[in-house]
């Protein structure tokens, strides 16, 4: 392995001349091609589907560079970008975690994943377990890092793993329906709610299930589904159940409930919990999440609908999900191969907390935008006493500013309204993951929108 | 990466002994656990699901040296078994196709793939893109194969990666079915069909379109959607459309169109064509499929699937499938690197051969089982004139077994029965794409079988 990236980072510094003149004409056809028409298309597409589908010129200038590992090269240029305004668009819209991607770099090859082409061949990865396509290496790594960060119960749950947690959450709706049932089981949240929710539940309008709006509003004496979102995205508060009845069976999503984006209080011990890579290390691209199932029927339910819908899971996902999930175990352990400064939780908890100084400093100057405040608590993992920093920030146009997307998206600045969400026109989420330069310049801009206007 | 492979397989010599004491172990206990009542179970299972959840013990014991990749050693342990019959489970229900694993072995590092922790992070390929997750590696590496084998045409077609096919098929269903439609489509397929298309196209009751059984059977005066599956999946047989009424709309399904099982006549030329690498190059476990599509809005309604599905599919699985799809092209042109032998197609050609010969001759020896017979045609790809050797044999039971399923499970032979396919239980559809040892003791039990009974 050594040897062989000490060659990758030869033949970096030998064609770094050639591919950064390589990229830096592909940036500029990319610059004449946007315009405010594009503009116009990219916000249409961002009120059809779950994902922002646009990127600034700079995320793609790195994008391009993430997806080749042909030309390895690529992949020792710099990804954070000059914090100076070019006054091009900041896409914050969707929730790619690629602040993460620094800190995966200066772990070199401490996870690199090496599969030879006649492993995983199978369809199957252990036959006697319920959950027969997930890898044990991957099912380990999970119990291990639930244990260590104590932010989950894993005793007694079956690990169910999945194409992300967006075919989790559909493996739960098909595990929860009765098939015979005579309507469709409703399916609630509490506003604000994932924007995704409404759009994963009624896409197939199945029979099982349909989307029955705010939690708040649910008043049908029926068997309903509540999804509690903890922390909660777009808003980041942390949630409990609010329906309580007892036709309701709870789904916990806690794709967020991580050390570097609020306190860790105590193991969450829920019937059906579910997280991702995604948004836990960063690796979004890898499609991966897990669920914590306490009933075995349900967890056969789960199964049957991913065998169902992909005949399983990537191995190569869980077996790379696996050394990642280690690695990161290992970095709180910290033996022999790592420093103190290799703690990944410490990184993202550090990064989150310089970013939302950044963004309250930015708002604050000024009356027209807003930011939820957080009750402050001390993490049972790392012992640091914060306020909530979560991945979104949930701003508020105060004012005369009626709709704060259109607004922001006069400065290029992309966002998701607060209808996508179930609430007013006056809210926005925007992205706290991205990379160091696209967020450094969201802020800077931030701040001289505030002075224009106060 | 040569080094690194020198070191594991020095390890794997020097704890060869360790290793295989424990897998004896480990099989023991495993004999010790199967019995009828556990035969009558997995019966059970294959009547609900897509795929059977069993494997036979020796199934069992590769499977397990396949999902550990920590134990690098393992994979030097020999994939081929005895062929003498110790009359356990032969299960040849499902397609796993670990017959190719071999052939992979044999290649050792020319497609072992390397994936730092700091890349392919992003949600995004190309945000340019209509599939905006598609890795261009792997888009590069299908239209490279396609245009060298001559199988399908790749002009004019927008390529949608899918979760394997699987996933490509109901993103299908999803971009041809109008959402504002008084009632569902109705989906047909010519009998014997796939037996996962009726519970693929069902098991979310959707709104938006359902099984209309066999397709010869379809008499409504209404728009449908016919699945072309060439060669076909149970049968093997070269299908065209058979309904062929206006309001249709056509999805070929060419998982098995590849030179190894069928000679090659034209390149496909459908609007809808669906593929994967499960069955083309055996990496089932990767869960990769891709289709070629003609319309640009259809392919935006698929992309739009998936992403609402699964947000994407997982970019390791993508970047190791080109990497194994490359190989395949270069295998074929055999440059400097390749020798004749290493010819993918051609081993697949010849192990195909040598089964269908064996099964033919264990068929023979009695009346008491028949299998279709096939035209001989001469491959555009390969020159080689020959009849189709399928993935699946289609094997009737002849005379007074009228359950042939269950006659052959009597045996301790697993196979999926007619009624799966939409036809008579005199059918089982039988695997023929298991690993060496496995298919030569099935050869050999069916040639005692017909000896007792006839």
């Amino acid at each position: 392995m050594k040897s062989h990236q000490n060659m990758l980072r030869m033949m970096s510094l030998k064609h770094f001349l050639v591919i950064s003149l390589a990229l830096n004409v592909g940036l500029i056809s990319k610059i004449l091609f946007l315009g405010d028409k594009r503009v116009e298309e990219i916000y249409c597409l961002d009120n059809k589907g779950a994902l922002g589908l646009e990127v600034s010129e700079e995320e793609a200038h790195v994008e391009k560079k993430d997806s080749s590992l042909k030309s390895s090269s690529y992949s020792f240029l710099p990804t954070t970008i000059s914090a100076e305004d070019d006054g091009s668009i900041i896409n914050l819209d969707h929730g790619d975690p690629t602040m993460y991607e620094r800190y995966w770099q200066q772990m070199g090859d401490k996870t690199t994943v090496v599969i030879s082409g006649w492993q995983l061949i199978s369809y199957f990865s252990d036959i006697r377990k319920i959950c027969w396509f997930l890898e044990s290496e991957f099912a380990n790594a999970v119990i291990r890092l639930h244990k260590q960060v104590g932010n989950a119960l894993t005793e007694g749950r079956h690990i169910v793993v999945g194409t992300g947690s967006t075919q989790l959450f559909q493996a739960v709706l098909y595990a929860l329906c009765p098939d015979n049932a005579s309507e469709p089981m409703n399916v609630v949240s509490a506003a604000p709610f994932y924007s995704s929710y409404p759009l994963m539940t009624d896409y197939l309008k199945s029979g099982l299930y349909k989307w029955a709006g705010d939690a708040y509003k649910f008043r049908k004496d029926k068997p309903y589904i509540e999804l509690v979102t903890s922390p909660n995205n777009p808003d980041g508060s942390s949630r409990k159940a609010v329906v309580n009845r007892n036709q309701g069976m709870l789904v916990h999503d806690l794709a967020y409930y991580w050390p570097q984006y609020t306190p860790i209080s105590i193991p969450a011990d829920h019937d059906i919990m579910l997280f991702t890579v995604s948004k836990s290390t960063g690796h979004a691209g890898t499609r991966l999440g897990w669920a914590l199932v306490k009933d075995q029927e349900i967890a056969k339910r789960m199964t049957k609908f991913i065998e169902l819908n992909t005949i399983g899971v990537s191995k190569d996902s869980q077996i790379r999900a696996a050394k990642i999930l280690h690695h990161v175990a290992d970095s709180i352990d910290h033996g022999p191969e790592y420093q103190e400064t290799d703690n990944f939780f410490e990184f993202g908890y550090s990064l989150m907390a310089k970013r939302w100084t950044q963004l309250r400093a930015a708002v604050n100057r000024s009356n027209i935008f807003s930011l939820p405040s957080f009750p402050s608590g001390t993490c049972s993992f790392s012992g640091h006493t914060f306020e909530s920093q979560p991945a979104f920030a949930w701003l508020k146009c105060e004012g005369e500013i009626e709709d704060c997307e259109s607004f922001l998206r006069s400065h290029k600045i992309l966002t998701r309204g607060g209808k996508h969400f179930g609430v007013g026109a006056e809210y926005v989420r925007i992205s706290m993951m991205d990379r160091d330069g696209i967020f450094d310049r969201f802020a800077e801009r931030l701040s001289t929108i505030n002075s224009q206007v106060s």
